[in-house]
């Protein structure tokens, strides 16, 4: 008789570019969107949570040209017997939601509209070291107004939001510009043809790795790059080309230096001209509320962005330095950024409606919030009381109910509890900073044994220093004083 | 020439069955999730978030029989040259991510592993009313133990987190059964044929509907039900269907009265002293630590879930009436469920790893605290602070951050500020509960207008009523008393 074929285990896996977050990851991440969206709430902008998945034609950008719109984004097709169902996908990110939202509720919402999302998008790309296909924005836009103001205050908001989340003033800066300014440098320089524009916006993309002297060269004949390639240039005159260096390096030491050379370098474009009206009506609002140029200064060198946008652009970078992973000093860049885009509404009612947003990149944030030591560090693990004796269960569990309601975070071993130094190899697992012993010998005292294992673990790295054999990582302590005992230990691990 | 055709727009909606969520409906589940996830740290449990996508393969439920996995769940293939990519889906709950999770992880994780996750999950099911496609669970299981201490636990975390997001005691039972007692009762009936066995579960699922007579009508010959069908019985003898009616009616007055009863239904069958055992052990451990049946009670009538888990299962229930759609009265009902399953895990590894754990029912708990008054209820629009002269936006916004600086949700007015009538509007819209209002006027003589929009609204409502009528509701105050008067106003209106 055959052997029956047994059907394979499933692999235990997640799926290629995926991953799970686990404890404190998940945790700190959430408390920061806390606090993000307490910030956001408080200047008045409202919470929208859009379901992750959307039509393909809603999502827009990616519309199916062949049989499966796939490229960028997790779609499927509905299934219905002529398959015929609508396709659908994951959103890629959550401004293009917004623009269905909004276009959608237009009538019972607020215009202006301010409102705030969070969550995971996802997209459909070849995963890296480090990049995922899934991951977390946190975003705040004003739909509805054309009024600058809403830009400046998204400027303070952001601002306000780096400094509550723990990023101290200085160790940041927001910085400022705007597609217009460049779009009337682009009037000075004589460049109208949309391939030659898009090649100048390519080029100055590069400002920040090859410098004013690199960009003028690509402007110009091309140039050898460190690889030894020669790279062409975009074959302009060195006259043509000084508008858009000058517009670069237009950073003064104050604003109004800054927009005084813009001038400069628009000449007499008149779209240029609004544009450096918007950027000093920014920069006014913002210094008559006190935000100097330490927090957000006009900066025309920022140029992420300015492809995207119609209007202001702004930059969140923060200013401190890390060590990158081939140990050189770097600044840690870029958290957040965003900016004026006033056509993504027209796609379904045909009416352009203005709107000016921020996006945080959470992971980012947050991974620069651990390097400031400003969240971890300190162990979270739980207390755990151990058994020593199976049928003294509810007796133990009614410790830690007691630790619980004193605010510490307790729990009991679940687990065999036949082996001592297994439990006590669960509690270093599970980070724990103190272990409760109570057995059938203690009870009959009326005590409990508490121990430190924080300070356990310190004698036990450094077995030959004096200062710690001599302190009792070990406390007997009557039942009664079990919680003010832990409190104490606790209390001095910090 | 012909008129080049334009694509038409698109369709500004969200895909059937899914839905936007606004405002206070984000905030408030927000909240609510952040008080859930407090208590449950507290008892140590570890969170977990996975992606949102899996292989469909590690979902296991849903495997592709055909060629498209998509009942149920929705599903897609990874594309590549040869069609051969993985079959990726949505998760469909957070259990089957936990298998996955742990298995792959084990030797990284405690054991046992307490873990708690929350998120919205996805089913590819045809959508009704209330019903949607993307929905909220929150979970919390504890991995890698036998010890009915865990579920103990996890009937008392319940108890505790109902009571901490704000179900007062006496508006909530959990209610605790095991499903080795309603396998001993199948035994002493001598029900021992899979089928059989099927039948008699499908019909005790019926026990709330049709009562203790309906089902000694199912297990036997048959019902007419309400709607004049007749229903076939599963042709049980009535001495036969004998045990598993005292079963369903065996609570008592006490635990130790339900457990009596218990042992009478369950005969001589080892399988259901057992989980008679389980339940003495369970109501002991949680009457130590002081839950008593007003909190946490033994009750062989939950049935739900039966069929799914292995031993424990327990359900919270809210007990207070509300009115339903028919102004009929009826109780709330359930709100989270769980028990103990231990064949999750070992279609990875082939290893049993008995665990146990509850999901709660988020949106039904936040609709429960809603109708308890819990939350919601006072508005929380911001203050609104209308634009009188567009030139003087940086005073304004100067006026909202300093009202910010005192904790109070304020902002500007972005819209265009012509008609003053359509500030007011939108001050209503955003339900705002004070206006500021400054003009030349007022700033020549160094004062704001300040509105309290509520009680302006009850003298509109009530213009009758001279008690309304006496009191301003729009005063002018010194510049400087602009936080404090609003602070007042907003105290007052509580």
């Amino acid at each position: 008789m055959a052997k029956e074929k047994k059907a394979p285990r499933p692999k235990a896996q997640t799926p290629k570019g995926f991953r799970d977050y686990f404890g404190e990851d998940v945790s700190q991440r959430a408390e920061m969107l806390r606090v993000i969206t307490g910030v956001y709430h408080h200047y008045g902008f409202d919470a929208l949570e859009s379901a992750a998945v959307e039509t393909v034609e809603a999502l827009g950008k990616f519309l199916p040209d062949v049989d499966r719109p796939n490229e960028g984004v997790f779609a499927w097709q509905e299934f219905d017997e002529d398959d015929k169902g609508d396709w659908l996908a994951l959103r890629y990110d959550l401004t293009a939601p917004l623009a269905r939202v909004y276009a959608q509720h237009r009538n019972d919402l607020p215009t202006p509209y301010r409102r705030y999302a969070m969550g995971p998008v996802w997209r459909n790309e070849k995963p890296g070291p480090g990049r995922y296909r899934q991951f977390y924005q946190c975003d705040a836009d004003t739909v509805g107004t054309a009024s600058v103001a809403a830009d400046a205050e998204i400027c303070a908001m952001l601002s306000d939001t780096l400094e509550k989340v723990g990023i101290a003033r200085g160790d940041y800066i927001v910085r400022v510009n705007n597609r217009k300014v460049l779009n009337g440098v682009l009037e000075a320089m004589g460049v109208s043809d949309a391939g030659q524009q898009a090649d100048v916006l390519r080029t100055i993309d590069k400002f920040d790795k090859v410098g004013e002297a690199g960009v003028r060269q690509l402007l110009g004949k091309g140039r050898l790059d460190a690889s030894g390639a020669y790279i062409d240039g975009v074959g302009l005159s060195d006259a043509q080309a000084e508008p858009v260096v000058q517009f670069l390096i237009a950073k003064g030491a104050s604003n109004a230096e800054t927009l005084e050379n813009l001038r400069g370098a628009v000449g007499e474009s008149a779209i240029g001209a609004e544009g450096i009206g918007e950027l000093a009506e920014i920069a006014g609002l913002l210094e008559a509320q006190g935000y100097g140029a330490d927090r957000i200064v006009i900066d025309p060198s920022v140029v992420r962005g300015l492809g995207y946008y119609t209007g202001p652009v702004y930059e969140a970078e923060l200013t401190f330095e890390i060590l990158d992973e081939k140990g050189r000093k770097r600044q840690f860049g870029s958290v957040a950024g965003g900016g004026r885009y006033d056509d993504l509404v027209k796609r379904f009612t045909g009416q352009a409606v203005p709107a000016t947003g921020v996006s945080i990149g959470v992971d980012r944030l947050l991974a620069a919030l651990r390097e400031k030591g400003r969240i971890g560090g300190k162990a979270a693990g739980p207390v755990v009381v151990t058994v020593m004796d199976k049928a003294r269960m509810a007796e133990y569990q009614g410790m830690v109910a007691e630790l619980r309601q004193a605010g510490i975070r307790a729990e009991v071993y679940l687990g065999n509890p036949k082996s001592f130094g297994n439990q006590l190899k669960y509690a270093d697992k599970r980070e724990s900073p103190v272990a409760i012993i109570a057995g059938s010998d203690e009870q009959e005292r009326g005590v409990v044994q508490i121990k430190d294992l924080i300070l356990g673990a310190k004698i036990a790295e450094n077995a030959t220093h004096e200062e710690w054999k001599e302190r009792p990582s070990q406390f007997e302590v009557p039942r009664a004083e079990l919680v003010s005992k832990v409190r104490e230990i606790l209390s001095g691990q910090d």
